[in-house]
């Protein structure tokens, strides 16, 4: 590997756009997924907003979207730079293992030194040059045939993220504040989630991944030899006429499983895991009181209004209304009131339930109406 | 006057059906007043009910009501039975001392006798036959030169209605229970309101008047001489060619003024107003806590659906949803809510807010935004 100037010339970007962000619903569902919404008041998608940010750092032409064929138009029509070979499309989703491991696979036999990195589509983050200084670090790590994750340095003590439980230093080359890594640990409950705090051996993890494709690749093989065998057939069919017919042969039979299931927890076993502490902004605005958060700056006299054209007459209320109708929205006494006005369908809720609107997509798809997901 | 059989042969019932119901927007609006809404889940609106419970009173075709031009229409489609000569059509809203009168001074031309009888088009009675026996007992009342007016015997210390404060029994044929009127009272505070539920020298006020017509428009003559004047010009054009002429003419030009300040009140001071109590449930929905409570009984836990087609989908809520927009409702841990959906317009409030739904219409008639209201 010849070494470069900022030490980024190896790296290529994945962009796995897949989750619909059923925690959202009824503003992202099947046809409208949380990557194609702008939840920050930016005025462009969650997903332009992930390429702005990653477009510096390895390059527009080194970005690899990761997609449902359903996404297809909505994805190019954010990203007018994303260029043909940049688009892996799925026929049916197939979980994080499949969707990364397939762009890895195929930017490894175009580059056998390639470094990816794998960047979720939906999360928020502002400081880039904070993400900048942190993927540097990272790629380094990767560079000397370690996996490296970024985890966020705590500002309060969230119990909706799950914490990377850090180790001791390590002196890698060009990678001055990596970590080891101990495991990783669920969502904690509050007190705990305090204490990790206090502590300071504990970071968010945010699900980036950074790594050499074939290192990537050697450690799904140890827990997912399958899922790795179909990965690399389709990667040597992918740049050849043979592609459609071998996608529609292997992508179905391809086991679903989590990245997180497959690489980073055998490998943070394993000792090849590294985290790279990330001083950044991070959230990955996973439900709405997230979103009312982001927006209020954690006020609670605070109402933040989200969507174009919204029309909110609002009395003694708090909390967030995402208008998508166009119609006149009232409050009157509402606190902490989650309100997202759809075409179709209208969720009424507050902050402290947030968590619980995935039950109503689950009721929903159990009850058969799907025309509303 | 020859006394009949049932003491209701005298009476006609005049239903005022003019009130928007401003607290109930934005169900009730100007182009969809509160009369024209079912809001007690009987499938049929409040004024086909108000019709129901007096037709067998004073018979069906003996029931004029007064509405607004605009709503001729729907008040027809409403009341089929409704005789063309009982349509009393405003040009302009004038309030209820013109409205009452003018159909008062009608009716009087028809019949010197005529008892009328005033009932709102948007009140919730279901016990007919308590109705029945104190109109009997008002009517008797009218028939002794009194007016007569129905007050409701409380069950709880509502804070939401006015009060009559009651004086002595009243030695009246026919009318065993009536008392004299001390005063009327405004909406009390709660602790206002328990010491009139123990004191048992209180009702609340209905607003219903029963009266010879010549009675009450004197009693109107000595507050409102000119109002009289005019609605007696009215009445004697009424049933001639010369009707339109003289409506355009005198109609705009009536004193807008409640009949409780024009007539009530004046002749409870003078010791001419009594009152009958009437054991029946009474209310007047002017809320969307009463509606609330009269779905849910009063259950803090329960959740009251109304609206043809609503799809609500409920988890640990409760209060009450209006869906007029068939869209999906989803309501997540929010208790005590009020969700009012229609196509145009949301409100999302709580049954303690209910009563400031009204400065919302104020603040969208100030800001201009008639579109929703």
């Amino acid at each position: 590997m010849v070494e470069r100037q900022n030490g980024l010339e190896s790296l290529y970007s994945i962009i796995p756009a897949g989750g619909i962000g059923s925690r959202l619903w009824p503003l992202s569902r099947a046809d409208a997924p949380k990557f194609l919404h702008d939840l920050t008041g930016s005025g462009q998608t969650l997903l332009r907003d992930t390429w702005e940010r990653l477009a510096p750092l390895s390059g527009a032409d080194r970005i690899m979207v990761v997609t449902g064929r359903a996404h297809r138009a909505a994805v190019e029509a954010q990203l007018p730079e994303l260029e043909d070979r940049n688009v892996v499309l799925e026929s049916e989703p197939k979980d994080s293992s499949a969707a990364i491991g397939l762009a890895a696979a195929i930017l490894l036999r175009r580059d056998p030194d390639v470094v990816i990195g794998s960047f979720h589509a939906d999360h928020v983050i502002r400081d880039t040059r904070g993400l900048r200084r942190a993927v540097q670090e990272a790629v380094a790590v990767a560079q000397a045939g370690f996996i490296a994750t970024i985890g966020i340095s705590p500002t309060e003590p969230a119990i909706g993220f799950g914490y990377i439980h850090c180790s001791e230093p390590l002196a890698i080359p060009g990678a001055p504040s990596a970590l080891g890594v101990d495991s990783f640990v669920e969502k904690p409950d509050l007190a705990t989630a305090k204490s990790y705090l206090e502590g300071g051996n504990h970071l968010w993890n945010a699900g980036m991944f950074i790594s050499r494709a074939d290192v990537l690749l050697a450690q799904m093989a140890e827990s997912e030899p399958a899922l790795v065998e179909g990965l690399t057939a389709l990667a040597e069919a992918w740049d050849t006429p043979r592609r459609g017919a071998v996608v529609d042969k292997i992508w179905p039979t391809l086991t679903k499983i989590a990245i997180d299931y497959s690489v980073a927890e055998p490998a943070a076993a394993q000792g090849r895991l590294v985290v790279v502490p990330g001083h950044f902004d991070w959230d990955d605005v996973g439900d709405f009181a997230s979103i009312a958060k982001l927006h209020t700056g954690g006020r609670k006299s605070d109402l933040a209004i989200l969507g174009e054209g919204a029309r909110v007459l609002a009395d003694s209320s708090s909390g967030v209304v995402i208008s998508q109708s166009g119609r006149l929205i009232s409050l009157i006494g509402v606190t902490d009131i989650v309100v997202v006005d759809t075409p179709d369908a209208l969720l009424v809720t507050t902050s402290a339930n947030a968590q619980r609107v995935k039950s109503v997509v689950d009721a929903l798809k159990l009850s058969g109406r799907t025309d509303v997901l």
